[in-house]
């Protein structure tokens, strides 16, 4: 099966930091169909060797194993080839035609990593130069817009041009081993299912913590926001994961069906919840592995006074008959205590207690995301001897069941981009999101963006945390009501 | 609390290589309580000064971190005494009594490591002489009988004497920590108990395999056999923790109910179960570990043409809503290919396939009871990125998540035997069986040995199997015909 990847935004971060070097990998792991080209286009007058020697370049940078040796790189240079465009310009997408139509391969992938202010533009020109043949795969990266109705443009925009089937909306997040991971445990494991219900489980979170601050990307990020940028995407397709029905089969629009009914299921906003269940904060200078780090307001790029949040801790709850009244808790910021992601199953404590358990713990299945890969599951087991009076309760002590995925399956395994890239071009759906998905979780973020417009207008802006912590204390504060707590001790 | 204890057979096997040096060990540990005796009681003539230099060259044998260093052994051998009894004379019990009276300890333990045909004397001697107080407690070895008629006999016997709160029948398996630790990870953890019964449980398998032969036990064991040493009540306790309902708390008497419970409602045997359910076998020469080892029946002190049984294997079930229709299977020998315990929960497969699993493989919980002491969940993941055409259906690996009891709690856990005898001083009888437990398992048993009488009569002897094997592949046999098999990976 031969495929032209075209590389929109050749030349940007995008390519040469994730794109290309995903696209190396699958070629030294023998996974990349042979016969394929990769077409870099961009606004610079380059030519095929210019752009190779471009990339090579690029890639000296790479560090550790990853880097090719020139033998390695010499042979993925013969993939390379450049086109330049000026995207605005009909007469570009002409050439381009041209280009792809010498050669006519099986599989047209057009990968969108340029600003998305472009991809309604893009898509349209493609239609309109007779690129949106069956044989094309569109690839689009987020943000999607930055709300319902801007998300719902683009959509249309890309669907007057090609059909649901060809778009791979691609969310990286999807494409880490342990996020995949996700269903094949739920669902190639009977163990789980008795489970994973109302009955036996407590609360559901979700964490996505993050130690850097907001780095080069400051102008960018101060027009985003942690609730656009990780929890309208990321931490939703893992509630996603974490709480839908076993779907009919494991292919794309059973899984994809199964994700939209349970976003149509989070329970609705009302100014209640919002004011009592979302806790948005911002980072203040502070301490980060004993370095003294600038707050957010002091970041290159982010507007003087700004008040978008960094930190977002949410409660809401998934209103079907499995899940009616387990809260599911999603916390994500950046300067906090960790680098760590993590979904934590909390179970219910036992109904009746014959022994003595720690204070406040109770069984709990954490599936690690990052930085490390596995599984823990937390018991309680009797460790040492009981001693004193025959008729008190013996206290256990916690334990825990471990699995490393990495040490399992042994480090190379397959990276976030590079797993996607080959899907996209095996013209597998299972990792993409679909258009009504992303709607749909639009749908339910818009009204706690428009509680933050409203309360901006009343003088009141996020929390402050200092860098280095776990947010702002109402975070804490939003769990412990229902008597929880979350999982810090990583 | 002081507390006296009487170690009749104080010269013997048992004495030397278990009891003492569990009694040492908790003096290391600071676990004996203070203010204790122990009382060798034998034969032999000796003053406590020559019991105190016996035990001394006894311990000098002891291998590793267990011996006890010069001083150790001093402080230990101020706690040793010892009293010369004939257990037929009256007389000599007289002089025990003065000896014990002339203390007056809070606890007096009678510890019977004797020969079992002597418990019914020792017991009725000890009555008549005024030492069945209430401060007393009797600690009885198996075997308690050789069927049930015997069984009860010796526990009338003891009945006639002491109440059954005073009685403390040893079944040193139940000392061991993972034995310990099944009733406190199935009650002291929520998540097991919605998995544990027939809905979800395909099948559970209790296997106790030595590598050993018969050593220098041959007349002992030629007269007793797999199912009187390991069946009737190691491999029947480990079924009662497996298969118990919750007790209504952690007493003693809660938890013996329970497994009485179990006991009474194991599935009666008929001639048609007898014959098909029933696995008898004996080893045959073979290899082990690279060496040649002899048949049971060229074992010293083995009857020529023996039928004893060295190996047995039995599926039987629990009758009740909870387990009716799972088999539970059974599995003990000597001379097998490890030297391994477990108990192994195998789950049901997933109802519907969404993803292709190894074939006959399934989920499962394997309690690692010896050599390791552990934990280990068999599950499914997804290993490798999927390849291949969109809709093929993944295949996931198997994964494991590990516990290692003896890493968590470190090397230092206490022994069963110590663990054991602690109780006893407590008075804690948790870990004791009771006699109506005892008498509903020989109740069990009998049948069995009935069949195998008549059988014998028949000429159908124990199906040999080579010594360094799983036993007679009929063993395996018993498990195929309902599509099960024994965890062997070990």
């Amino acid at each position: 099966m031969s495929f032209d990847l075209v590389l929109f935004g050749g030349t940007g971060d995008l390519a040469w930091r994730k794109l290309l070097p995903a696209l190396f990998q699958a070629q030294r792991h023998g996974t990349l169909p042979a016969g394929g080209r990769i077409i870099g286009v961009a606004r610079d007058d380059l030519s095929d060797a210019q752009y190779r020697a471009l990339i090579a370049s690029r890639f000296a940078a790479v560090e550790g194993d990853k880097r090719p040796s020139a033998t390695e790189f010499e042979r993925f240079a013969e993939l390379l080839h450049y086109v330049r465009m000026d995207l605005s310009q009909g007469a570009d997408y002409a050439r381009l035609a041209a280009h792809l139509r010498a050669r006519g391969a099986d599989t047209v992938v057009m990968y969108l990593a340029t600003a998305p202010t472009l991809f309604t533009t893009v898509c349209e020109q493609l239609g309109a130069a007779g690129l949106a043949t069956p044989a094309t795969r569109v690839v689009l990266e987020k943000p999607l817009g930055h709300d319902l109705a801007s998300n719902r443009a683009i959509n249309a925009a890309v669907r007057g041009v090609f059909s649901e089937r060809q778009v791979f909306r691609i969310d990286h997040y999807l494409g880490k081993p342990s996020v995949q991971n996700l269903l094949a445990l739920r669902f190639g494991n009977a163990l789980f299912e008795p489970l994973w219900r109302r009955e036996t489980v407590a609360s559901i979170e979700i964490t996505i913590a993050e130690q850097l601050g907001v780095e080069k990307r400051g102008a960018f990020y101060d027009g985003t926001g942690a609730l656009r940028d990780m929890v309208q995407n990321h931490a939703l397709q893992l509630l996603c994961a974490i709480g839908m029905e076993p779907p009919i089969n494991a292919h794309a629009d059973a899984i994809r069906d199964e994700k939209l009914k349970v976003l149509r299921s989070l329970k609705g906003w009302t100014p209640e919840s919002l004011a009592r269940d979302v806790v948005r904060g911002q980072y203040a200078a502070g301490q980060l592995a004993g370095e003294a780090v600038p707050g957010y307001l002091q970041e290159p790029g982010v507007a003087p006074g700004s008040r978008t949040e960094t930190f977002v801790a949410l409660r809401t709850e998934i209103a079907n008959w499995r899940w009616a009244g387990v809260p599911f808790y999603i916390r994500t910021g950046k300067r906090l205590a960790a680098h760590e992601a993590h979904i934590a199953v909390h179970f219910r404590e036992a109904p009746h207690a014959i022994y003595r358990t720690p204070m406040g713990a109770a069984n709990r299945l954490v599936i690690h995301l990052q930085p490390r890969d596995g599984l823990a599951l937390h018991l309680f087991a009797a460790g040492q001897s009981q001693r004193g009076p025959a008729t008190a309760a013996q206290t256990l002590a916690p334990v825990q069941l471990d699995l490393d995925f990495d040490q399992r399956f042994g480090r190379e395994r397959v990276g976030a981009y590079e797993r996607l890239l080959l899907d996209v071009i095996d013209g597998r759906l299972n990792l993409f999101v679909r258009s009504d998905e992303q709607e749909a979780a639009w749908r339910w973020v818009e009204p706690v963006l428009q509680s933050w417009r409203e309360a901006d207008e009343r003088g009141e802006g996020p929390r402050p945390y200092a860098s280095g912590t776990w947010g702002p204390s109402a975070a804490s504060a939003l769990v412990a009501k229902s008597g929880h707590s979350w999982m810090e001790e990583v």
